[in-house]
C-alpha cells in the first residue's frame, strides 16, 4: 500500500501545530470548546473550495481573499456562530478574527482563513472572540492531543471528531497529510455546515493543489452533498507548507497522481465520517450506481438517492422497500434505460438482489432483513447502460434528526 | 363572489356517479376500502396531467392512451398497491382494471382512466381487483355520499378525505365542479404519490381543457413538488362531460377565464389540504414569495423554502430560525439580490419583521414564538427585485413522519 493510515490528525505532517480552546461562544460558561487554530510558520501553498449559497457567510469571502493570494499560514475557526447574515458587521468581524490571528503570531492577518458555523444572523460576541483567539494562539502545539483539540472545538452538533491522518512517500521523502472536519445535519447535507481542513508537509505547485483539491471535493464531500445545495458556510481549505522537503510537485507527474489518491483518500474517509455522524443517524448508507450512461447520471442518480427522505426513513426502519431507491432513480433527472436497472443491497450480513431488469424480483425477506439490520449499508444499483460510476453517502432519518432540529436555535 | 364554495365533491356536478368499496387490497379483513370509481354516462372531453419519473406506473402508461383519445366516461382507482415497476404483467393489470370496469358498465375499456397507489413492484392480486372493480360498478351513485367513499377509496396514509366542490355561471347557466386527492408524504412531496381527480358538467373544448389544467396544476399541486421530482404515479385527470348545457367554452374567451379560475381555485384548495395533511404533520406552510425578478425565480425560491427539511423541522419546534429559510432562499438557484431580502413570519396570532435588506433584524421573540404556535404559519419574503410572485405550501417535520415511513411497507 502506497498511502498509508496513521494516527492523528491536522497536527501530523511537519511543522503544523493546532488548538483548540473554550470562549464561551457555545455559551457561557458551558466550558465548551468553540475556537480552534491550525498554524504553520513555514508559509504554505494553500487552496479553498466554498459554498455556492448566495448567502455566503462572511468568513467565506474573507477566505476567498486567502486564497486569491494563494499562501497562507493557518486558519481560525469557531463554533457557536456563523456569522452569516450579518451584513458589513459580519465582513469586519471575520477580518477582525484574521487580525487578532494575525497580531497574536506576528503575521499579516491576510495570512489566516477565517470559518465560522453555528447559528445564522447573529453578530459574533466581540470580548469572547478576542479573549479566544489569543488563548487559541496561545495554546498552539504540534503534537497529535492539540489536533485533537481542535477537531473537537470545531463541533456543533457533532456526536464525534473527525480526523484522518495517512504517509506516502515523494521523491524518497516521507509525506504527511492531515485532516480534519464537522458536518451533522446529514438529512439534506447540502444545508448543514461542513468544514473541512487539510494540511500536508508536502511541496506542491498551487494550481496543481487547486486541481487536485476541487477533484477530491466531488469525489467525496460534494458526494454527500446536492448540487449547488450548500449552506452558506460550507468551505474545505488546505494547507501545504512543504517541510517534507522534496522538489514541487508538477500537474500531470506521477507524484502528482499520487498526491491526488492521498488527498481523494482523506477527504473520503472525512467525507464517510460525516456521513455516519448524521444528525440523529443510526446507520452509514453508501450508494454505488455502476454501468451508468456517463459520469453526471452516476453522480446524480447517487445523490437522489442518497438524499430521499423516504429512503432514508426506510432504511431507519429497516425496511426493505426498493421501490423507493427506484423511484429515486427514476426522478434523478439522469438519462437512462429504465428497463435494464438492477438493484442488490448488501452489508456485512450478506446481499440480496431485489430487482432486475428494472422489474421488482421475490426476493428473501428474511435474509434482507439481515442485511438491513447491520449498522453499514451499501445500496448497488446497476444501470446496464455503460461504463461510468459513481459513489455517495448518506445516513437514515430517524427520530432523533428532527428532534435535533426542532429546536436547535432555542 | 363568481365562483362559490359548495357542498360534495366529485359527485357535485350533474351527471357524475361515484363508489368506494373494500376489495382486501389493503390487506384481507381489514374492511378499508381500496377501490373508487367515477362515473359519467355522458362522454366527457378529458385531460390529464402525469408524472415525469422515469418509473411512471403501468396505470400512468394507460392514462396517457386514454388522454390522447380525448374523451372518457370514467376513473377506475385502486389504493393499498402502486401497481408501479411491475413490468408487462403491470400494464397488463392496467389494462385489466380498465377492461373491467368496462365490462361491467357496458362500455369500451379506453371509456377509463386507470390510477393506483400503494407500495411499488408488488402485482395486483387479481381476484381482489376483479371483485372490487365489479363492487365498485354496481355500487355507483350521484349522491354527495357515493362521491365521499370514493374519496376515502383512495387514501394511503391520509388522515383525512381531500373534496371540494365549487359553483359558477357560463352563459346564464349554472355550472358545478367537483373535486377529490390524495397525498401525504409531505417532507419531500415530490416522492409520495399525488392523485388528483376534478370532474365538472361545462362544456369546452379539449385543447382549451388541457391548457387550463397545465395552467392550474403549475399554481396548485406542482407547488407543494420540487421540479421534476415526482413520484411514479402523480396523476391528475379531469372530466367535462358538458351536462350544464352550455356552448363549448373556447381559449381566450371570457367563460374560459372564469372556468380556469374556478379550476385554479379547485387545484389549490386540494393542494393546501395535501400539504395540511403532510405525513406527521402538525402545520401549514404557506411560502409567498413575492417582488421577484422572474416568475421562475419566484417559483424556485418558494418551492426551496417549502421543501427544506431544516426549515420543516425548525416549524415543528416552533423555533423563529430565520436563518434556515434565509439559507434556502440562498441555495434555491434563483438569481436575486441578496442584499435586499425581506422576511416575515405571519399567522392568524399577527405578524412580525425578522430580516430586512439581507440581514437580520433584532425581533420580538414573544410575538414569534406567538406566531409560531398557531396551526397555519405563512412566510412572506419580499425580494424587492421585480414584480412576481409565487406561492408554496408544506408541512413541518415531525416525529411521526419517520414513524410512518420507517415502516410504510411492513
Amino acid at each position: 500500500m502506497k498511502i498509508k493510515r496513521i494516527q492523528g490528525g491536522v497536527t501530523a505532517p511537519q511543522g503544523f501545530m493546532a488548538s483548540g480552546v473554550s470562549a464561551d461562544i457555545k455559551g457561557i460558561g458551558t466550558d465548551k470548546k468553540d475556537v480552534a487554530m491550525i498554524y504553520t510558520d513555514t508559509l504554505a501553498v494553500c487552496s479553498g473550495v466554498y459554498t455556492k449559497n448566495k448567502y455566503a457567510a462572511a468568513p467565506v469571502k474573507w477566505c476567498k481573499r486567502v486564497t486569491h493570494i494563494g499562501t497562507a499560514r493557518g486558519v481560525v475557526i469557531n463554533s457557536g456562530n456563523a456569522n452569516a447574515c450579518t451584513g458589513m458587521q459580519g465582513f469586519k468581524n471575520a477580518q477582525r478574527m484574521a487580525a487578532l490571528a494575525g497580531l497574536a503570531l506576528d503575521r499579516r492577518a491576510e495570512n489566516f482563513f477565517v470559518c465560522s458555523t453555528g447559528v445564522i444572523g447573529v453578530n459574533l460576541p466581540k470580548d469572547p472572540l478576542t479573549k479566544g483567539v489569543k488563548a487559541a494562539a496561545a495554546e498552539l502545539k504540534a503534537d497529535l492531543e492539540h489536533g485533537h483539540d481542535a477537531a473537537l472545538a470545531i463541533m456543533t452538533t457533532d456526536t464525534f471528531s473527525k480526523e484522518i491522518a495517512v504517509e506516502f512517500e515523494i521523491q524518497g521523502k516521507k509525506v504527511t497529510m492531515g485532516g480534519m472536519a464537522k458536518g451533522s445535519g446529514m438529512i439534506h447535507p447540502n444545508m448543514a455546515t461542513l468544514l473541512g481542513f487539510i494540511t500536508c508537509d508536502a511541496a506542491i505547485q498551487r494550481e496543481a493543489l487547486t486541481v487536485a483539491l476541487k477533484q477530491a471535493a466531488d469525489k467525496s464531500f460534494n458526494m454527500i452533498t446536492i448540487d449547488g445545495d450548500t449552506s452558506t458556510n460550507d468551505s474545505l481549505i488546505i494547507l501545504c507548507n512543504g517541510e517534507a522537503g522534496h522538489e514541487p510537485i508538477e500537474s500531470g507527474s506521477a507524484d502528482y497522481k499520487l498526491f491526488s489518491q492521498a488527498l481523494e483518500k482523506v477527504c473520503i474517509s472525512l467525507a464517510k465520517m460525516l456521513a455516519k455522524d448524521g444528525e440523529g443517524a443510526t446507520k452509514l448508507l453508501e450508494v454505488e450506481v455502476k454501468n451508468a450512461r456517463n459520469a453526471r447520471a452516476a453522480m446524480k442518480i447517487a445523490k437522489s438517492i442518497a438524499g430521499s427522505s423516504l429512503v432514508k426513513s426506510a432504511f431507519f426502519g429497516e425496511d426493505a422497500n426498493w421501490g423507493r431507491i427506484i423511484c429515486a432513480v427514476g426522478y434523478s433527472g439522469a438519462d437512462f434505460n429504465p428497463a435494464r436497472v438492477g438493484l442488490v443491497l448488501e452489508s456485512a450480513a450478506g446481499s440480496e438482489e431485489v430487482m432486475a431488469e428494472g422489474a421488482g424480483l421475490v426476493f428473501n425477506e428474511e435474509n434482507a432483513a439481515k442485511i438491513l439490520a447491520e449498522k453499514e449499508i451499501r445500496i448497488i444499483v446497476d444501470m446496464h447502460d455503460g461504463a461510468f460510476k459513481a459513489v455517495a453517502w448518506g445516513c437514515d432519518l430517524t427520530y432523533d434528526y428532527v428532534k435535533i432540529n426542532g429546536s436547535y436555535r432555542t
